[in-house]
């Protein structure tokens, strides 16, 4: 791409038209080194029209009832006069190929919608690839005029660290059987949750109930991020649509807290550092990978340290030692 | 140090010689560069003798009764033919210069043993490399023939991590004065216990036992790590050396069943490779720091970052960009 096309690219995502809206996201997701040139440059230069958004982040496990509920929630935001992108970071696409790329087709009704965009996990790449990619695409909405971005992701491994370090909110959607260990919840999950919804709350309200009272009671056991914010646990059916405004003034009522403190800011400027120290420390160990001695070495020498042949230390020391300079 | 003394150093800790011992200690948490290179050469010299003491990892606040908790393990576990090294990562030593170099004193029964070391945490650095530190001592104590390494931190910071990810088992002490947030529990450290005790368990027995419920719902909520493993919540008086015995047979427990499906020996493995990989990021980070224009264009770069005047990919391009090769 010249440059003057990627003007004209610019220009046309900021006009808010669809087409340039989803070519550049197809850009930012491509793992070629001359489109993830092009990205950056493009990203660089969408920069003074992003981060006006409202980011939120959605966790659930499958089941959960997620498209449904972010369904629910985007048909909720436009009636609300708001423009709705969803992006999602899926840590299996890297496996699968993209395994909700079905999101769509879930999300009918949202999905007519001109005011909303629905970008299912770039398909390929491990998760640090993913989450990197959602961000610059989360970036390019903003820059075409979306106000709120969903960044969903499943409940499996690292990716909800990734989504709730790239939004201003993270939420986590339960179901109300939540039994002994609330689905399988991770380790850490409660920790960094914002704000709980249970769905399907319409189905068994004692059930509801309880798992609301063992949710709120896990979630005093851990000190909240912020001493201004105790995460509430919040009622919803996403399928009868009921509790979504609740959910969503809830949301409100978090941003205001935040931004009444000064840890809103805090949170984007921490993000922002975080994001650029680990593409440093990311391309910084695929240089010393990159090394023909120390490629040839590592594979044994991980392996005689984890066997306790050889300390990490002196392992550490052998390969670094193969590094002219930096 | 020449490389004979050395040798004579490794042989006299080998032996067990209380002399040899503090002063290969005091090498290893020495930060002079000539030092870390012996300190290296000396542990790559006694690693064969290394990884047979059960690594005990111990958090709790100030105030919990730590001190006499260990005290009162200690002098159990030396009745029982133990010999027990206690190792600190304290992260306010690096601000303070050694907040707990109390220990020796407050342990008095226990430091007067002979079958016993006591080693408060390395006075200066930062976590990482304290962590570092501690962890290269515990290879020091163990080659000395110490079969039981407690590590101990306060529950402030990243420390907790830090200790888990060098030991077989990680206990957090709590009080039975539990409240709504159990002393102000940090992020994710419900997750991380093996094995959680009460101290202080004979003053109220009340509360005890709501403090026992309270924590083992806390557990019930999150997933450990393995499956086979339901973090029990014991209460204990140090004073009294009330519940020692329980405490230290869930332990073992704790071993033998970790022993038996895989995960002790996977668990050294993994904390082996992360160790050296460590290493070997800190050195990336602190070579990538050292580039002359790196160090010019940081600070403001960072800053615009966050600020958002910048893309994060942009400014890690362009300082990435200064480096020759690597």
């Amino acid at each position: 791409m010249i440059v003057s096309d990627r003007q004209t690219l610019a220009e046309d995502v900021r006009a808010g038209k669809r087409r340039a809206l989803a070519k550049a996201i197809t850009l930012v997701e491509s793992t070629r080194a001359d489109h993830r040139e092009q990205a950056r440059a493009l990203v660089e230069a969408l920069l003074p029209d992003t981060g006006k958004a409202l980011r939120v982040g959605l966790s659930g496990v499958p089941g959960v009832g997620k498209s449904t509920f972010v369904e629910a929630l985007g048909l909720y935001l436009i009636e609300q006069g708001h423009r709705v992108a969803v992006l999602a970071v899926d840590p299996s696409s890297s496996v699968h190929g993209g395994s909700i790329l079905g999101d769509k087709t879930r999300m009918e009704l949202l999905s007519r919608r001109t005011e909303a965009f629905i970008r299912p996990s770039p398909s390929s790449g491990a998760l640090g690839g993913v989450a990197h990619r959602t961000r610059e695409a989360m970036l390019v909405c903003e820059a075409a005029g979306f106000d709120v971005v969903l960044v969903e992701t499943v409940g499996v491994g690292q990716s909800e660290i990734a989504v709730a370090g790239m939004t201003d909110i993270f939420c986590l959607l339960q179901l109300p059987n939540a039994g002994d260990d609330l689905q399988g919840m991770k380790k850490g999950i409660v920790e960094i949750a914002d704000l709980v919804a249970i769905n399907k709350a319409d189905i068994d309200k004692a059930a509801t109930h309880r798992a609301q009272a063992q949710m709120q009671g896990a979630i005093s056991m851990v000190r909240h991020a912020h001493p201004d914010w105790t995460p509430p646990v919040i009622p919803v059916s996403a399928l009868k649509a009921e509790g979504i405004d609740v959910f969503w003034n809830t949301v409100l009522k978090f941003r205001e807290t935040m931004v009444a403190n000064g840890a809103f800011a805090a949170r984007r400027r921490r993000q922002a550092g975080a994001w650029m120290w680990e593409l440093i420390d990311h391309d910084l160990r695929a240089r010393f990978r990159a090394n023909v001695r120390v490629a040839e070495e590592l594979p044994g020498l991980q392996a005689e340290v984890e066997q306790g042949q050889v300390t990490p230390a002196a392992a550490a020391a052998r390969l670094l030692g193969h590094l002219d300079n930096i």
